[in-house]
């Protein structure tokens, strides 16, 4: 059901970065040695690390304990154990207890304290996590630790997700690499999904966490499947150089830095929308002309998240006055006789007013195709903000209603 | 597909009022004379007037045109004219001059003045009006203009509603009706959909004005089929009373018409819930222990557009983390150890935690059936709210992928 997942290239591998998986039945016992649900990411030396989490007030106890430990010990960090099969969330008074417990055993199997130590959880909620099983196959995880790791660890924390995500880049001398997942509950409001990013550059806490913010932001936070967000959610960046013994990287190589590390989120949250639960089609929402960027963000989001338009999607209906009830539902103020939009290259509205050439089979000759672009254009100043999404489907309905996530 | 219609019982008259019907083919004019699409309500005395209006900022001409009524003119309000095929929306400059029609149009009818008329039209957004039509039938709703026209007036503004809908009741020696329309594009900011509440009961303007938008908010604004907030949402109240020479009536006297005002609301909010494009299942989310009541609607609202709980409810999962996510996504602070959950009599959650005594089985009894009230508590304080809501289903992906509205 995926829309064009491209071929990927295998992911580099990033000097200092060790990754290793188990297979530990997390979701049932009968799973063990089926499938990996286990993934250790190790660094050799500290990392400096940022972190971008969930707003969903629900939110896990892992991600409590991660977003403590990156403001507490962010220059500090040497490890990442993350599960799929169980989200460890929505289960009570354990719920600390049993992150806790995964924090130690991941700290124990990279060799490293359990401050130093970042968790993430992902897979059904309320379910009694299963910490005696996810111990047992840490050592496993631990003994598999290798530089080329990162392909199996996109693979161990797949949910429904139907292929692994992953995306590097080099960026200079340095590279960078990331691994994510996610299909169904998402919208996110921080972060959404899963996704760990490492890097040998060297860049300090300081500098990674206001830029991971910008950049989720126009990725993650740029991204909608169903308008939930899930309780989990959780993006970590770790930048090991410094500890490599390098100087942190001035102003404007980090401004360079930032571009690559868009380009390599902007890759993992396209992915995961191509990937979303039912998606048969992968549609870019270019809003320009805003008062800023925030604005044209909501306006992109509130025309990604109408089950009426992403139904128009589904049925290939190029049915403009639910893509203008949603501009008007963003509850950003607007000047109707300024608005225009277009799917790929042909003009629908224009100064508020349905052009006159238009025509009905053009419009529905775009939105027919797997992959098209709204323009979305206010003429109000110079905001501009890219979302991209999925449409709503039959088998969204069929995955949601019958399986239970 | 509707979920349980009750068998109304026929409108009742309100003295004062007479309504008349027409078809105008506004759809289409091969629809002429096979469907009612015009419908004229007239005050014999001019009455008093309140409205509610959807806040979707691409909202149609004759919104703007009735809110501008109701505040300059609502002491002096004769009639309304409303009609379903056609929503005079998103279609450009000319929508301005043809909403103006359109008043005109039901003044010359109604025999008033325009600036004494509402009016409302409802249908396929972003087509030519057709003025010319409308204004053709007008003069068979004025010949048809009766006392007990309610009936067919809640026939004539429908537009994907499976049946009409109205209420009535007794307020003392006088009489409140209401109709109303609505199935789609359904999630209410203020008012949505179209409903028309008369009655002859005295009651000013400034009285009736606050008591509209406090009764909309617990009616109107407490359901949610699909999370979309309509152009043309208009909810009008006329009171007659004066007009017909009564006085006014007093405080408490007032509080008391409010009761039975929000009693006819709440039926005919209640009625567009079961009659929700797709809506297989009539959920009544309870949310109490909240800090203040808008803070409790706001939970339910979350619950209430959560697709992920919306598909489990089409698939009779009680899947309870998946309602913890949308109470945590409602961007209301809580305290987890304080919420509970139960499902009609089958307690789920306490103190944040699975009852030990809970069994998946009982929850799922309870998802399968037709109806089903979701009690959500948080602790935190004495607000309240209830929203009502249906499930999202395959029919609401076909309705909505395969036809345009």
């Amino acid at each position: 059901m995926a829309v064009n997942p491209p071929r990927l290239s295998p992911p580099l591998s990033v000097p200092g970065f060790r990754v290793g998986t188990a297979s530990c039945g997390v979701k049932s016992p009968e799973l063990k040695g089926k499938r990996q649900d286990l993934a250790l990411i190790v660094a050799d030396q500290p990392t400096h690390a940022a972190g971008v989490f969930t707003q969903n007030r629900f939110r896990a106890a892992c991600v409590d304990f991660g977003q403590e430990t990156v403001e507490k010990h962010g220059e500090d960090i040497r490890c990442i154990v993350a599960n799929s099969g169980n989200a460890n969330a929505g289960v009570g008074e354990m719920e600390r207890a049993w992150a806790r417990q995964l924090i130690e055993a991941g700290a124990q199997a990279a060799g490293c304290l359990p401050e130093q130590t970042l968790s993430a959880s992902t897979g059904v909620i309320g379910e009694p996590f299963p910490i005696g099983r996810i111990e047992a196959g840490m050592r496993d995880a631990a003994a598999a630790l290798a530089p080329d790791g990162w392909a199996r660890a996109a693979d161990a924390i797949r949910t429904t997700d139907t292929f692994p995500k992953w995306a590097s880049t080099r960026f200079g001398d340095y590279t960078i690499t990331g691994i994510a997942k996610g299909s169904g509950m998402i919208h996110p409001n921080m972060a959404t999904m899963l996704a760990f990013v490492v890097t040998d550059a060297p860049l300090t806490h300081a500098q990674l966490q206001p830029m991971l913010r910008r950049v989720a932001d126009r990725t993650f936070n740029s991204i909608s499947v169903d308008g939930d967000t899930s309780t989990n959610d959780t993006l970590y960046l770790l930048a090991g150089g410094i500890g490599q013994g390098r100087a942190p990287l001035g102003e404007s190589e980090a401004r360079a830095f930032e571009d690559a590390l868009l380009g390599v989120c902007q890759q993992l949250a396209q992915l995961i929308v191509r990937d979303g639960e039912g998606v048969s089609k992968f549609v870019t929402i270019r809003v320009t002309g805003a008062k800023s960027e925030a604005e044209a963000r909501q306006i992109g989001r509130s025309i990604a998240v109408s089950p009426l338009v992403k139904t128009a999607f589904a049925g290939s209906d190029a049915n403009w006055g639910r893509i203008l009830m949603a501009i008007g539902n963003a509850g950003v103020a607007i000047d109707r006789s300024r608005v225009s939009l277009a799917a790929d290259d042909v003009a629908i509205i224009e100064n508020g007013q349905l052009r006159k050439d238009y025509r009905d089979a053009d419009g529905m000759a775009v939105f027919a195709r797997p992959e098209f672009t709204l323009h979305v254009g206010l003429g109000l100043g110079e905001g501009s903000a890219t979302v991209w999404t999925g449409d709503l489907t039959h088998d969204y309905i069929t995955i949601n209603a019958e399986y239970r996530t």
